[in-house]
């Protein structure tokens, strides 16, 4: 299927899920102007769901094409579209808790979820409030979507499980992520493996392996065979994405990303990038990286700067190197899997690749 | 079952299943200080979900000896604690997340999750950012709790979809309470309907509805024929239960409720005791409240005053009045599903009644 094609399927298809899941069983009593705010907090699940390029979702699709040989009758394969559409609205309820955590203003070039709502009603605490509530409400959506698709699959075996999996590996990749910030700078090694590691938790448990195992569940495959398959693809696919999207922020333009270049940096996150650079750094180009990180923010100026010392240093070049080997990785993974030529297996290896445009 | 067997079968399975529940499937690379800061949240996701009172839980277990008239298998019993289990689980979930959104450093006694972690990792950001995970994590938990016992129901069909329904008007009330704090104080009337409303969906929903609707659902009773019995019964419960607790704010002690007295009221919190006392004051007193509530804090005079005021313009006797209506209404439906007088019977009508102590 081509991608117009895909998107023309999943994205009104995701809207549509969104409103029947969010929508009350009994309306008895809600009126008046708080209607109007769940009104709002509602409208504000669908703004915030756009947008997206639908990696996730166009990756569960093509794993369950090929694991079905594109044989599955259509009530199997709009439960499917239905399992990968409740992907995507997760990750809108992770990014809308994400941006309150991390007090992000903008997500995907518009105003983040809970600064829109703080807008909407005139009070940032209310605002940060609906905002913590939307990300329940659309997580709470996503598991019910799923529920729902399961039952229209064949096989509806562990796919509510292997989602609700999902949602806690996102979470403690969340939790991971938070405690790296309280990780001292003065060992490099340890850095560059923590982070790493949150990318196994936040990133790649809901991009690229769960995908790929919520596809092979649904097509029938056996639950830890799928598992197998699902984390030997999507590990090291994950993290080359996670790597390839650190990148973006520092070689990357506010254009593509719809964020400003060197966010991370003016955010302090420790990265890959810092800790490789950190790594490879003179004693005076460290002590100068400390110094930036420990500052309690960080300006244009020093921003720049840290982009200079990111690309001298050569941690660029080193997350090059790694997003390479990663792809490489996760390549022979497909290939030991799928090593058709059939139209589906041609197709899954392309919505993996796309997963990493630097490589 | 006396309350104090109920107890101990209940109390240590909740922190059994949390435990089992948040546990990774895989291990890989979670270690260092990160895997202290993930160890100190699914140990505050212990102690926070410790001291309830279990009232839901043992009034979802009553309605399904009610219902099975005792005669359900030990394996479809566990299953139904279990499920039991997974409402106090989601409880505590939801406990979390609003005392991030009301700011409150207190939670039955102790500090609250958010402040805790807080103090565990000496940042008010990474604390209350590792709240929200927190309150992500258990509210996962317990949707993948009731997909568990669900499997060891002998009627499976529908218990996971009736939990995320209530899950979702849970989170659906908490908007409608952050929204009646932008409600305007100058019409009672309205005022004193929105806070019901409030009650219907924040309090009532997994309160009493949720409890009895699932334990009918597990006792393989119609769907649609357990939703009305559910709301016939719980919504009217529930209301009396909230109204009662925001009484017990107001003339019950600390030591009872472990928060100060007047803490909704120095909070500012917009209630159907305030909608009522603003509804019977002279126009003296209403400006006096009206003052105390558009006010940015209220300090212990004045919620000593507040106080005084409810009692004294008959708030305070008619949210009794209230309480006793609603609750003649939950017993009339009672009697009107469960008029026997088997142990069973009676069991089930004195757990609807520890919702109602005032009344």
């Amino acid at each position: 299927m081509s991608v117009a094609a895909e998107m023309t399927s999943i994205e009104p298809r995701i809207a549509e899920l969104i409103r029947h899941s969010m929508a009350l069983r009994e309306t008895d009593g809600v009126a008046g102007p708080c209607a109007g705010v769940l009104r709002d907090v509602v409208s504000q699940a669908l703004t915030s769901s756009e947008g997206g390029k639908r990696l996730r979702a166009r990756l569960a699709l093509a794993a369950f094409d090929q694991a079905t040989h594109g044989d599955a009758s259509d009530e199997r394969r709009a439960g499917m579209l239905d399992l990968a559409c409740a992907i995507e609205v997760f990750q809108t309820a992770a990014l809308v808790h994400d941006d309150i955590i991390d007090e992000s203003d903008l997500r995907r070039g518009k105003p983040s979820a809970h600064r829109a709502l703080s807008q909407a009603t005139h009070s940032d605490a209310i605002g940060r409030g609906l905002g913590i509530m939307l990300g329940d409400l659309l997580a709470t959506a996503s598991v019910d979507i799923a529920d729902d698709a399961s039952r229209r699959l064949a096989s509806s075996d562990g796919i509510v499980a292997a989602f609700l999996n999902m949602h806690k590996e996102v979470e403690v990749g969340q939790v991971l992520d938070l405690a790296v910030e309280l990780a001292p700078l003065d060992d490099p090694a340890a850095l560059a493996d923590a982070s790493l590691n949150v990318f196994r938790w936040k990133t790649a448990s809901y991009t690229t392996i769960a995908p790929i195992e919520l596809a092979l569940l649904a097509a029938g495959h056996d639950p830890d065979e799928s598992r197998r398959t699902a984390l030997a693809i999507g590990r090291p696919l994950g993290l080359a994405f996670q790597l390839a999207d650190d990148l973006l922020d520092v070689v990357g333009s506010s254009s593509r990303t719809g964020k400003p270049v060197g966010g991370d940096i003016r955010e302090g996150k420790r990265t890959v990038l810092l800790a490789d650079a950190l790594d490879m750094a003179s004693p005076a180009e460290r002590d100068e990286l400390v110094d930036a990180f420990s500052a309690p923010s960080r300006g244009d100026d020093r921003v720049g700067r840290v982009i200079a010392l990111f690309e001298s240093t050569g941690a660029v070049a080193r997350s090059r190197e790694r997003i390479a080997a990663l792809w490489d990785e996760s390549r022979a993974a497909i290939a030991g899997t799928c090593a058709g030529d059939a139209p589906e297996d041609r197709a899954f290896a392309e919505a993996c690749a796309r997963f990493v445009p630097l490589a």
